[in-house]
């Protein structure tokens, strides 16, 4: 390549890294207002999420494209390859995590029909830690940050945990007194949906790691790549 | 390139299709083995499922690392380079069926703890409907038919009736009898484990219609692509 092509490719790259963080912007916002819909019962902000799409899905499109169009013209190699494939994947990802903001969005609409079973706390704790994971995760992609990349995997327990205690909890809840099994259900759906997110976040932490290492981390038992 | 090159790059392509093939046959036995534990009852199978995911985990593995070789020395242009890209998307799909295979697993080895809810019909109904639109989304990848992928675009539909016939029933169930409500809920869990198989296999068919085409049909609400 002439340093005019590199200079060109290296630009293109940056546009490509904004885009995905644009993209990041978007998904996190569309969940954290489901959330507020959620703890507020707010249905105009379900309505909100619930139609308002358009601007992530034509992202998706428009990334796809530019991954291509930089694959095809500039032939990549080694790190760029691998960032390049990378964006492809976390494209994938955060157009998903919009995705599950609906579905969120559908268990609130729902969940706001019936008296609330219970005060929310681990639920919105358990889209903090969703949002903090997307939000690390995407920053390490930037920054080419393996540590932070691998802190996103650990927070992944975290939720988990969450997410089983959520379950439990509920469970009880629906086992005393059946007016709440509708609620509850909604309640349990949206905590999947959560952790969900968080496994999204954990794909695009592990691709991560690949593109700055080439070493792939996923189904590994042991994922410290810390050296 | 070369003719040596092309032939090369030709058998590697065609190798890179059988390995998916393969990937999707284990994840298509793995759902099957989980969906035979749950309706004979059998604990066998639930350990079979979830302790062995290695071999599509390898083969993940693998496939990616073709991709990206491929990518790398035979710098694809046009339909090579969306095939090659859409192969890289299909093998995550097709990883994420084995995992949903794993959490079918789990939920039907809690669901056997319990005296059974109710004659299964619409739940194996469905995982038939998922395993067809899996290999169906294959077949056509391999053969490069948008007319058999768009049949899988339309069979999701029926999926998702299905899925909200069975939670309606189910919910029934769970008010009538609070004993139905935990096994009930693992049933619930199941029907939606299989709706997102449907939609892994809903993104290889979009993959199978934007490679043959490069036609986008992903976010549009019309997405009949027959010409």
């Amino acid at each position: 390549m002439t340093d005019r092509t590199i200079r060109h490719f290296e630009e293109e790259l940056e546009q490509l890294k904004t885009r995905l963080l644009e993209m990041g912007g978007l998904a996190e916002d569309r969940l954290s207002l489901a959330m507020q819909a959620l703890v507020k019962g707010d249905q105009r902000r379900v309505d909100e999420v619930i139609g308002g799409d358009g601007a992530i899905n034509g992202l998706h499109i428009e990334i796809d494209d530019r991954c291509f169009k930089l694959l095809a013209l500039h032939q990549p190699m080694a790190v760029d390859l691998r960032s390049i494939v990378a964006a492809v994947k976390i494209n994938t990802d955060l157009e998903r995590v919009g995705d599950l903001a609906v579905n969120i969005a559908e268990a609130v609409r729902r969940y706001l029909r019936h008296p609330p079973v219970k005060e929310l706390i681990d639920i919105p704790r358990m889209a903090g830690i969703a949002q903090s994971m997307l939000r690390d995760s995407l920053d390490a992609f930037v920054r080419r940050d393996t540590a932070l990349a691998q802190a996103v995997l650990e927070a992944d327990d975290a939720l988990d945990a969450l997410k089983t205690q959520v379950f439990r909890e509920l469970l009880t809840y629906m086992l005393q007194d059946p007016r709440t099994i509708e609620p509850a259900l909604d309640l349990i759906l949206i905590s999947r949906h959560l952790e969900r997110i968080g496994d999204h976040a954990t794909n695009v932490a592990e691709d991560v790691i690949f593109m700055v290492s080439a070493r792939d981390v996923r189904h590994s038992e042991v994922r410290d790549v810390r050296e």
